[in-house]
């Protein structure tokens, strides 16, 4: 298998964690997934290597040292553990909160979100395409892991999305939206927290999706940044 | 003076505001410490050049194409612009709330803050050293500029801070604090909110300074992204 290992693409059936802890997420939680872990030789903790081992025997996941293939997928020069595993896609439950991103289009934000998601008890995340890779290593990294407890699903457009999950109340946030957040009556049982874009926001169509909200902010910027946004929304609605 | 720019250093009087956007907050909000503006010929939009030439002329700020010393400062083939300007520190006012943070060492995450608080109206920023580089040009591009519209003041230690503003609410943000953000007592007048380190969080001693503070996540995550916390903090407290 290492023979064949290429530096990651996004057409490939296999992605990549980087670093100590985003593997050991893999394989605590998604363990099935995972093809293998390299190690590098240079590697300065003999415990870790110890753990990292254990833990791939108990999983039954193949693990070698092998320090030419960690330095060609590694993006950084302190990186000495690299776990390959398959892509998933999971059905989103649907009886649990969902956050939608429609279009996100940089990877660092939505592995921020995803850790933030699971930071705040939220696992089932939406994501409508055209939409940045969320199995890309930087996204993988940004989340710190938090890809492999999640449960998300690409879907082609909204549409297909909310026939789906017709049963959510479903929030848009805008920059003009209905309500403002902390003045949203109480809300209960399931929902779905839509965002738009990092740029350009939602498509003004979704005003007429649901009640839409907005995060009251000065005109001293244009908005807040996405992954701030869906962090407050996500505090706000879990509190 | 051209001859003499190098390329962004700590020790440097001087740093950059990289790309049009940024250097515009730069000429509108603190103009008095810009000292040259330079454009790169291969600047895409005639109307851009023209509104930056205008905003220079108006402010008494050389304006110039430069291809070279564009080339050398700029991180990104797609930058055209790029502001020289002065570093500066102000004092805090004393009547206004705060953010503290704490040895902070993310550049991009002190760009982040400072956007964020601008977007919940809090101008005044103190940084207790060490801490990562507030006039870096990747903190000041993560801060899209908001930098230019804040006071801010470097502090070596908490002590001096607390010192000068006694008068304060003083908020620390912990793992363990006293209070559930969500359920602090209702607080008016002068506060400050108190964030550490990225890695190490607050050192204990905090737990005994003021009213100590915890923003509710579930244990599938370490913490919070410093960012976030702070986003989420300052809308609570703004709200």
């Amino acid at each position: 298998m290492p023979q064949t290992i290429k530096k990651y693409q996004k057409k490939a059936q296999y992605s990549y964690a980087l670093g100590a802890f985003v593997t050991f997420e893999l394989l605590k939680n998604r363990a099935e997934d995972a093809e293998a872990v390299y190690l590098h030789s240079a590697i300065d903790s003999p415990d870790l290597a110890a753990e990292i081992r254990a833990l791939c025997a108990e999983q039954n996941v193949h693990c070698a040292v092998n320090d030419r293939l960690v330095e060609k997928l590694r993006e950084k020069e302190n990186c000495y553990v690299v776990g390959v595993f398959r892509k998933f896609e999971t059905e989103l439950a649907p009886n649990a909160p969902h956050v939608v991103l429609v279009s996100p289009s940089v990877m660092g934000n939505i592995g921020t979100i995803m850790r933030t998601c699971i930071g705040f008890g939220i696992k089932d995340l939406a994501i409508i395409q055209p939409a940045a890779d969320v199995f890309h290593p930087k996204t993988v990294r940004a989340s710190m892991g938090a890809l492999f407890a999640m449960r998300f699903h690409y879907f082609s457009n909204f549409e297909d999305y909310a026939e789906l999950y017709g049963k959510h109340a479903m929030y848009p946030f805008l920059l003009h939206g209905k309500h403002i957040l902390q003045s949203l009556p109480h809300r209960e049982g399931l929902f779905s927290l839509i965002f738009g874009n990092e740029a350009t926001g939602l498509p003004d169509s979704f005003a007429s999706v649901g009640e839409s909200v907005t995060i009251r902010h000065s005109q001293a910027i244009d908005s807040l940044n996405l992954s701030m946004a869906v962090g407050i929304a996500l505090y706000e609605f879990t509190k």
